[in-house]
Formats: structure tokens, sequence, C-alpha cells
């Protein structure tokens, strides 16, 4: 079912020239937010700017990682001794500071602070991991002892820098985030391949993912099921024991992996006909995406993009889910900001990659929801993915 | 190849009494730590207490989920609305308090410090993941917030509470952890028959990937390789992209889950025969890990274990490995306190779970490792995994 072509490769690094102009970017949006340097130690930011892939790093807690970005001088790794091998390979980055760790009483915490202390110091603000949706690859004691040490400089936030550095995608990261939509597009597209009625729920994502690896992503870290008679309740559960079987629906959802790029689109299957409300819902849901599609221009905001998708589903007599969004950034995490919701106004610029993910309620207590993955383009979303089919995909049962 | 006994089954949930006996052991720690309640957020503390199995918490950084255990008063969940659905199904704990997210100027921020606020002061300090080890799944400046915003009541850490708790595992946890050890190391005997001479590394993970996923396992989230020729010099490195042929000697180490708890071993395999002084790293390795697993009993420490292994490499005539330990704690994580490692005194209790993981230099530059899990029992470790072989395993160049 793999195809060959798709196999037989490792992710290829992006140039040592992507990577600088990530760093002049996101130097000029320090100028603004008056910032000497940003300290990143996060899977999605520290790979960003220095390409350094440590598997080791994302999924032991043990030894934290860190990146210094100056504005006026070279970046700094401040790494284990454990790690060097790694680093050096898959890094431009040089300047390594190291320590040996574990080292609980101080994981480096010294190089850090003489590393930003050196610094020129022109505004005494250095940017760290902390607000919007940031997950600190340190312990926040860790850190509360950093901003001790660093004194008189002062610890702010680049959080916001970041996301918005890392919203809009170069061409090469475009490339990326193509290749693991279409590696998902197609195992979607073959499941009914790998489904047999009667199949517990978890050994339906096993195999799903398993297939998915074999056609050639790097990991499906995130894969959920939600399932029933005539529909589903849930859409973001793991998988719960159940049988699939004749008049069942189902969504499975999965954010896989290649390169640190992630896919993340769902897609729905009914196991025999289904219900007229079911493929009423599926309509409007088609048609909502869409309308998501089309808004996804320059210029547009993340809200924009919420209140086309949702006047499709209220034109149609439906309430808008509760889950609070209706799509959100896309790229080196599963979500990114920005939220496609009512109060996110950020402004869409052009090669941003954004999900489109409108979901109702229909029925008894059931809900269904759609996703596609897109590039902003003044003529609206480019499609990274397969378009879902314009009628739910039918099983036998 | 995947053995259809394996399969079939989503993992079972720990029974109600195993959780409420966790926050017992947990209550009497907070006793001796002088906290009123702690708050968890981490994949491996949230669910350890609640059941609650919530994918997209650990895969995506835009809603933070909280858990408020006091000591005097049942537990808390403080989560956003679009879990509730998710929480119910999967956790016998009812309590919800429940806000819209995403919202990023208050994510549950309110509700966090009102209930904190709200809890009979006693010892007037409330537990967080601050320490040791410690992975937040909230930004760190909305922990600021909070800890200004529950003001009287002081900020403490619960991380080495958490790391001695669950550092000792239930007869259940035990089941999980073999059924884990069990699959991968099925799989990793039968390697040789997924292995074809010239193959890429990232194609050969992807291949045993998929095996440990069909036979039963949930994810793979870690898999790393090194290879060269007659030996190998990383240790913790993702594919690379290299081909892997006739004289090449190669490890794979892997972190696979079932039921949210990890395997973490390695193994490796020769193309063709191995060269003697490989051989003899080997025999040293196997040695030095048996000598570890005899160490592991009740009332040792994990220096200890330390010493036991590097007893046996420094016999041999080499240097330890300078990678800062030699195994460590396994559980809900792929690596959790304590460290073997000199100056890690922790004291084993019986049925903690620990690895044992030697590693030496030997020849130009090559490292080698081994690993194994097992459990401490008076009579010393047994073994969750299926032995490394005597031998290398050779594969046909």
């Amino acid at each position: 079912m793999a195809k060959t072509m798709k196999r037989r490769k490792a992710p290829p690094k992006f140039s040592r020239q992507e990577y600088e102009a990530r760093i002049e970017r996101a130097r000029a949006l320090m100028a603004e937010a008056k910032l000497d340097a940003i300290l990143v130690t996060a899977q999605p930011n520290l790979p960003y700017f220095s390409g350094a892939e440590l598997p080791i790093a994302w999924e032991s807690p043990t030894r934290p990682w860190h990146l210094l970005v100056p504005r006026t001088r070279e970046p700094v790794a401040i790494i284990p001794y454990s790690g060097e091998r790694e680093w050096r390979e898959t890094s431009w980055i040089g300047d390594l500071r190291m320590w040996r760790s574990p080292n609980p009483e101080n994981e480096g915490l010294d190089i850090i602070a003489k590393s930003i202390l050196d610094l020129p110091r022109v505004h005494g603000r250095v940017g760290f991991e902390l607000g919007l949706e940031s997950r600190l690859i340190m312990a926040p004691g860790d850190l509360r002892r950093v901003r001790e040490m660093i004194r008189p400089v002062e610890m702010a936030d680049c959080a916001v820098l970041m996301a918005k550095l890392r919203f809009v995608k170069s061409k090469a990261e475009h490339a990326h985030q193509r290749h693991i939509c279409q590696i998902v597009s197609d195992a979607f597209a073959d499941l009914p391949k790998l489904f047999k009625a009667g199949m517990v729920d978890a050994d339906l994502l096993r195999a799903l993912q398993a297939d998915i690896l074999l056609r050639g992503a790097d990991k499906t870290p995130y894969m959920v099921i939600g399932s029933g008679k005539g529909g589903y309740d849930s859409t973001s559960m793991g998988p719960i024991g159940r049988k699939i079987g004749k008049g069942d629906l189902f969504q499975i959802d999965t954010g896989s992996r290649w390169g640190f790029y992630y896919s993340d689109f769902c897609r729905n299957y009914s196991v025999g006909k289904p219900s007229d409300e079911a493929r009423r819902a599926y309509d409007t849901l088609w048609r909502a995406t869409e309308a998501g599609i089309k808004a996804a221009r320059p210029g547009a905001t993340s809200s924009d993009l919420f209140r086309a998708q949702a006047k499709v589903i209220q034109g149609a007599g439906y309430a808008v889910n509760d889950i609070g969004r209706m799509g959100h950034g896309l790229g080196r995490n599963l979500t990114e900001p920005p939220s496609n919701k009512l109060g996110d106004d950020t402004v869409l610029a052009e090669n941003a990659t954004v999900t489109i993910e409108p979901s109702l309620a229909f029925g008894r207590g059931k809900t269904m929801v759609h996703e596609e993955n897109l590039i902003v383009t003044p003529a609206g979303g480019k499609l990274l993915t397969t378009r879902a089919p314009r009628e739910m995909w039918v099983l036998r049962g």
C-alpha cells in the first residue's frame, strides 16, 4: 500500500541561508520589541533557528537545551555535553557552551546567566518563552532562578514574537508541510483497504498509524477517533476500545509529522449508507470549509475565517459548535497561534499556513468536524491537503 | 509478523481504588512537605491521579489542563469546556470547573486562584510543578500571574514529591510496563526479518515503528539509531539518511508506549560478523548490565547502580562514558528521576522500576550502549524486558 517513491528519504535539511534569514527576521522583531536577545528552549523554536534535531530533548525531561539568539551577535547553544555529537551533526551553529547533565542543582543556569550578562546592553531586556501557548523546556523554578541571576537585565516575553515569525512560511517549509499532508491524504483515501467491520477503534488507529509511517512520515504523535451509531460525540478523544460496525459513523483526526512539520486534519467515514441528517451535516461542513478556504487571503483576519465558516453553518440552521475556534495556525506544532475565533484579529499574511476546521452539532448529541490545511494566497487558500470528498466516504459494513 | 493475541485491545483503565490509593499516598507526602494541596498539569502527573486521557492536551499547546488535589478535600479538574466530553469519558473525577478556551488573556487562571483560595488553609502553601525535571503544561507567564493571584498562599514545589510518589509502582503499573517492554522485545528479536542490507536508517526506523504499533503498542514517541562501520558514535540521534550495509554495527533505542506507560531500551546489531573489539565491548556491557540488575535491591541507591556497572566496565579496561548517568527511573515519561549517577543517593524502594544503561567508549571514537528495564525486588532486578542476547545479533549483509 505504501508508495515506494515517498519512502527512502530522511527529511532534507533547510539551507544555512534559510536559517540565517529566519534569524534576521527575528532580529528585526527583536528591535521592534526592544529586546537585546531571545532565549528559546521549545521544540518549535530551538530547531527553527538551529536545525538541531534532538529527539531526546523533546521526549526526556531530564536535560534542558537552550539557544540564545542575540540581536547583534552570533547565536549560542547552551546544551549538555551528552548532546554535543547530535548537535554538531544536525546544526550549523558552532558556538556551544556545555555542562555535565543531569545536574539538577544547576542545569546550565550559570552559563545562561553569564552568556546574557556578557551581551552588549541596549534595551536591557531579553525575551524568554513566557506568554501565548509557551511550553518551556526547562523547570519553571530554574526559570525563576535565571530571572534573578540576570538582573539588572529584564526577563521579557518572546512568545508573541516567535508566533508572528513562525506563522509565515518559506517555500521550503511549504514543501515540508505539503509532503506530510499528501502522505496523510493518501492514507485517508486508502483507509477503506485497512478497515474491517467489527474492528476495535484502537486497532484501526494502529493500522492507520503504521500505514502513514510506511508511506514516509516520521511520526504520528496525534491520532484520535470519534465513533458512534449514526454519528460521534467527540472530536479529540483517543480510542476507547469500541468496536466499529454497520451503521456507525466515525472521524479520525491526525497530526503527523515529517521533518518536524505537522499536518493536522481529519476525515469522516460511514459504515454503510449514512443517514440523511448525517449527509446534510457533512454537506454543510464541506461548504463551510470551502468558504473558509476562499476567505484565506492576505489582509483577512483570523476572526474573518471564523465568520466565513460560521455563516454557512448558521445559514443551514445549525448552531456553531462551542469548542472555541474553527481552525488555527500550523507548522512545527500540531496547533499554533492564531486561533480562527471571534476576538482574534491576527491579520493573515501571504504564505502563512492555517487550518480551516468547522464543526457543528446535529441530531441527538452528535457532533461533526471537517478540516483542511492550506497556504494563504491572494487567490484564497491553496490546499496542502487533498480536499475531502464532496460526499462522505462509505465503508462496507 | 504481528501477534494477534497482543492486538485487539485498548489499554485497560486502572481501578478507582488504585487512583484513590495514589491520592492517599500523595496526601501523606503533602503532609510531610507542609502543603495544603498540589496543582498538576503535566502528562505524567495529571492522568496519574485522574485517569484523564487527553491526547490533545499533550500535543497542542493551546489549551492548558489542571488538576488540583487538596490534602483534605476532593480533587478538582480545571479544564477547558472543549474537553468536557473527553474528561468525563476517561476520568472518575467529576468536579469540573471550566472556561471557554482558547482565551490567552485568561486561560482559567481566575478559576485556579479561586479554587486555591477557597481551600482550608493549614500550611498556606500549595505545590506546583516547579523543580526537578518539571515540564509545565501552562505558559510560564501565566504561572507567574497565578503566583500573585493566590497570595497570601505560597507557591511551593511538588516535583520532588511527585517523583517520589511515581517512582514506586503498583502491580497494575508493572503489568502495563511489562506489556510494552514485551512488545518491543519481540519486535527487536524479529528485526532481522525487517532488515535489508542497504536500507536507509530512516526507513528501518519506520518499519520497526510500524511493527511495534501493529504488535499492540499505542505510540513510539522516541526512536533513535546510531550506525557506522564497525561501530556507532551516537546513542541519541534520529536517522540521518545513512545507508546501513555490510560491516556496519548499529543500535536502535526506543521509548514506546502502551496505556501511557513507557518502555525504554536499546538493542545492538551487526551486519555481518562483528570485529573482536566490538564483541569485547558488547561482552563487557552485557556483564555490566548483569551487575546492575543484581544490584537493584531495596535499600541500594541510584549511585550504587552506577558503581556496580562502572566496576565491570573499568575492570575490563574501558573508560565509563561521559553521558552523565547509567540509567534512570521509568514510568509515564521516557525518563524519570532518579538518575543512576554518582551523587544521586535516592534509595531504591521495592517495586520501583528503573533502567540499567551502561555505555563505554571503544576503538576510534566509537561508543556502545546496552539497556534493560526492571523492577526492584529483594532478589535483585526482575526484568520487564526480554534480556538482550549474550552475543550481538548478526544480520545478513
